[in-house]
């Protein structure tokens, strides 16, 4: 793992009352959920299944897919670590910018990895082609024809798309169906983002019968603690359905990009979900980072660690509007102050 | 993962009221950790730390070693596997009959895995030396001084040591402030079973900082849930004592396995802990399991998939005299009907 993920909350724990730094919106209602959670507390006295077949035969169900078609993990991370284990020593090649993740675990199982940035230059030799759907940082979705042809185009190749962010844009994106009758394509999944309990870690993989028997193999036994398996069949119960109205929430974005674009302090990237890179004209993200945490307890994700991006980075999940409002006074504040 | 692990109360959920068939205790007190983990649900709306590092320090302290000296991990399954992966390749043997993790694990990672039965067996060119003490499913603590004397002996092997179920033992075991002084011995040890709550999945390995550093580097970001985490934090409240009293529970034991022997239908391992093998005189294990979770619902665990054992093995863990009497009956009952 690199250094300098988002939500780095923990380490300015006192500080801080607004956070825009992590794409997980904390305004999802989990307050059913953690009932449902409290109630069950008592199945932490027994080990959940060694693999979380039951689970997955009901995700399975829900999409009208064979059961073999899934694969529940510990958060989405583990999703990404088992592909990169499973297909260990391969060339990867990583469209970015993007989530570090994904070279990061290609690199521990001895992938040659490289980046590219076009859909025309992905790597002739890759084995696997790894992009995130919307894109983190950028909250970017792809054309889904235009990607559907590309992915058709090269099947000697994996690809594998992270739609950890898929609840959260109107996009049309590929659907599970769509992937397990496809040869070449895993989609990785977040149930962290989607009800926003990133603390409980549950994701899972979804792709043809095959290559998701291949990847079960790589999976230790236990590796989906029992609450996040219960989280599993509460989010099933509701039909995979979002707490918040997400063309309100995606308007409130639209605003916040304005307001922010209204400063001239900064230029902001389009995107498809409810965060988005911003780019300062001066300075460095860094400075205006600390500056935020420390005069006004509100947290940003430095975005200048993103491969392929520069110092003047910084990314920003959309929250409500007064705390937009307050980041946007803030950021003149700053921009006066340097 | 092979099948057939220990606790497959999932397959059985609405038959069985006595459950002896997995390690872990179901007579600890939980409540206050419940109580404590309900009053901290929301911990699950943020990211852990990527790296439990708060944790880690704070399991050092307690042990009076340096912070590297520990690495945090998805139940000690995660650690099992994380040692695999750190030595991949490597010549493995496993001291057997034993938890079939260890093998598994190695198998995953390239590693050639050998058996061995006795001290002096344990194989000249073997890179990695995996055992558990107490043993998993003998229940046997090997002598220490033995022990310290053999591993000293052999500076050229890693001796890694599950030691998951130290907490419910008398004998004396390695410590962490001794192994982390040691150039060639890794611990496993397990929340899990400490405090009975294997749905949680929480576990650690300590060692010398050099070789915890390495297994760090396998580590993926946000392994372990944020809840899991606080349960670290509770048990060092509660100095890792034991919410039962030991002396009584392993009396227990000692009664439980007199009236067994008394039937004369099995033959009962000596064991240094809690659970212990069982072999029967006449019939098979996987018989008695089925008849016992049917007419009884008493579950046992069928012990014929440990390598080195036959299909007459059985494991019992002790319950309440109640549990014990009635199974001691129902193994009579079964033995006039066959």
């Amino acid at each position: 793992m690199i250094n300098g993920h988002g939500d780095d909350l923990f380490h300015y724990k006192h500080l801080i009352k607004s956070n825009f730094s992590s794409n997980v919106y904390n305004r999802i209602e989990h307050e059913e959920l953690f009932e449902r959670l409290s109630n069950k507390l008592y199945l932490l006295s027994n080990y959940p299944e060694p693999e979380p077949l039951s689970l997955e035969t009901a995700f399975a169900n829900f999409y009208h897919v064979e059961a073999d078609c899934v694969c529940v993990t510990n958060g989405a991370t583990e999703g990404i670590y088992l592909i990169a284990q499973t297909f260990k020593g391969k060339k990867s090649a990583v469209w970015m910018p993007t989530f570090s993740e994904y070279a990061d675990a290609c690199r521990l199982h001895g992938h040659r990895v490289s980046a590219f940035y076009t859909y025309d230059s992905v790597p002739a030799d890759a084995d696997l082609v790894w992009l995130c759907n919307p894109n983190n940082p950028t909250g970017e979705v792809r054309d889904y024809q235009r990607m559907k042809e590309w992915i058709g185009a090269h099947p000697d190749k994996l690809f594998v798309i992270d739609q950890s962010y898929e609840s959260f844009t109107f996009k049309r994106l590929f659907s599970v169906s769509e992937v397990a009758a496809l040869p070449n394509v895993i989609l990785i999944h977040s149930l962290t983002k989607h009800f926003a309990i990133p603390g409980l870690r549950m994701g899972y993989l979804t792709g043809n019968a095959k290559l998701m028997k291949e990847i079960r193999l790589q999976r230790m036994p236990w590796s989906v603690n029992s609450l996040a398996i219960e989280a599993g069949f509460f989010a099933l119960e509701k039909n995979l359905e979002l707490s918040i109205n997400l063309r309100e929430y995606l308007d409130t974005k639209e605003k916040f990009v304005k307001e922010l674009k209204r400063t001239g302090i900064v230029d902001v990237w389009d995107s498809d979900t409810h965060f988005f890179l911003v780019k300062l004209r001066m300075g460095k993200a860094s400075a205006l980072k600390e500056y935020l945490a420390e005069e006004h307890g509100i947290l940003i994700r430095n975005a200048s660690n993103f491969e392929g991006l520069d110092e003047s980075f910084f990314r920003l999940a959309t929250q409500t509007e007064e705390e937009n409002q307050a980041l946007v006074k803030a950021l003149s504040d700053w921009m006066a102050c340097i």
